[in-house]
């Protein structure tokens, strides 16, 4: 299988510790390197990390609260001084403009690549990049401003050839894509050859959903339903419940809730108020609804 | 005698590294904390150092460059988040205005505190803050856009009142401050006591000098002359001295250089580029012209 891995490049909220960087995470996948959100320092963590800047296909931002996109600026500047060239996109709201044409009326004229903003459509679901293997998708979230979750996902795979049935039946390249769509083979005496003979069932297409920040919504299991992994925002334990309600975030229990009625394998929890120090015990409210719950931390790495 | 301290938050240039952060540090004096430049990261430094946010009194950025300045956001966004109210001071080039007009045109309605910009004069030297016991001004630097550096002093101080002079020769109040300011004391029986016999000297006002980032400039010598300590930019290695002068940056002998002929007690060099892991050869660059060069690193502090 090609790598299909998040990286979580910071994990706090929006008042920043030292034991915690605000949002950022990357997913390579598709032999391309994607971010989601960009909180200050993450250049820095990418250094620490050892993330290859170089493949920065894409970066997508949540929402424009300073802890998703105030390291945007730097990530830019850095990228340019390293010699990038060609194209970067990013995917946000509209109002990041105020954000960027500022920095590129200044900066701007330094950097040797091009910059293409892509608008988030915060209303509807929406499929924002495709190639032939994968599709990535946003849809909105619950927050106090405009807010979207992210899909990535693999798109099917054809079926695996057996490589050695193309010597024994002799079958020709012209064939061989129309076997692997699923077809039988008719030798050139007539026989026909089940397709399952000659193949192989792909690898299932894998599929990673991202929420942050968002309060509790059954509103966006359509959108993330089956995900291998789900990172969900967790900003508070439960006794802090009503603060989660008031200020558009989840608490880990409702985060579980989430992932239960989701049918996610996995869920990663992130996104800590910066009040809790230990997270023992928000650990253990998730688990009590979502077992394989896991926390996030800075430098983690999950192969999806 | 009063703190009158230098906290180093980092001294990297322009390509960040994991070892060193963008420049900025905190001069702490008169019982007020003034920041010099905010690269990206320095609210996440101030933590690490344990500085108190709320002493935050102005911020000086000495110019536009990515590395002096992409912190501001989100140091200002926290300062908010932590109930900072009242006054920010910027001292900074009038076009940070394309920068903080974007920032407080989306983040502006959040924040619980006045930012009051005071434009940099990039041609002449100025006295741009004071009060009773210091003085700050600002100077142009020689670099690729407009820059200044900065001379934080004390001062002259009154004389010290003796105490046991104001009982023995019964001393009204009210003429205390002519005493402290050198005049004798004529007793009510007309005896005139020597000014000498009632005060000692005060400490000698104390003076801080900052130039990063610039060329080597003679032109600098008369704004930062006599400066107990000088942080002055040494980018470069001597064996870079072609690109030093390309970029508009020191070699470390050039910041000796200057230190020597300023007749400064003490340098601090710093604004390393990223090229150096080591810094000995750099260091010992600098001694050679001017033994008392020491190193900045991350935490540093130096007492003025």
């Amino acid at each position: 299988m090609t790598p299909f891995q998040v990286t979580i490049l910071g994990c706090g909220s929006a008042m920043p510790t030292t034991y915690r960087n605000p949002t950022s995470q990357l997913i390579e996948v598709n032999n391309k390197l994607f971010m989601i959100d960009c909180g200050e320092g993450t250049q820095l963590q990418m250094r620490k990390y050892k993330a290859r800047m170089s493949k920065l296909h894409s970066i997508f931002i949540s929402h424009l609260h300073g802890d998703h996109v105030f390291g945007l600026p730097g990530l830019l500047s850095t990228l340019s001084l390293m010699g990038h060239t060609g194209e970067i996109n990013i995917y946000a709201h509209k109002e990041l403009e105020y954000f960027l044409t500022s920095f590129m009326k200044y900066y701007g004229t330094q950097l040797n690549y091009k910059i293409n903003h892509f608008h988030l459509d915060s209303k509807n679901n929406s499929v924002i990049y495709e190639n032939k293997s994968i599709e990535i998708s946003s849809f909105p979230l619950k927050h106090r401003v405009d807010t979207n979750g992210f899909v990535i996902a693999e798109k099917d795979a054809p079926l695996h050839m057996k490589g050695d049935m193309i010597d024994f039946y002799r079958i020709p390249f012209s064939k061989i894509k129309e076997i692997k769509d699923g077809a039988d083979f008719i030798t050139e005496d007539g026989r026909v050859i089940d397709n399952k003979l000659l193949t192989t069932l792909p690898n299932p297409p894998r599929k990673y959903a991202y929420c942050s920040d968002t309060a509790y919504s059954t509103k966006i299991i359509p959108y993330i339903k089956g995900a291998d992994v789900l990172y969900h925002e967790a900003t508070f334990e439960e006794a802090d419940k009503a603060r989660a309600k008031k200020t558009y975030h989840s608490t880990a229990k409702q985060a579980a809730e989430i992932a239960k009625q989701s049918e996610v394998k996995k869920l990663i929890v992130g996104h800590y108020s910066s009040r809790y120090r230990e997270l023992n015990q928000l650990h253990s409210e998730a688990k009590s609804i979502f077992e394989n719950t896991v926390l996030a931390f800075e430098g983690m790495k999950i192969d999806i």
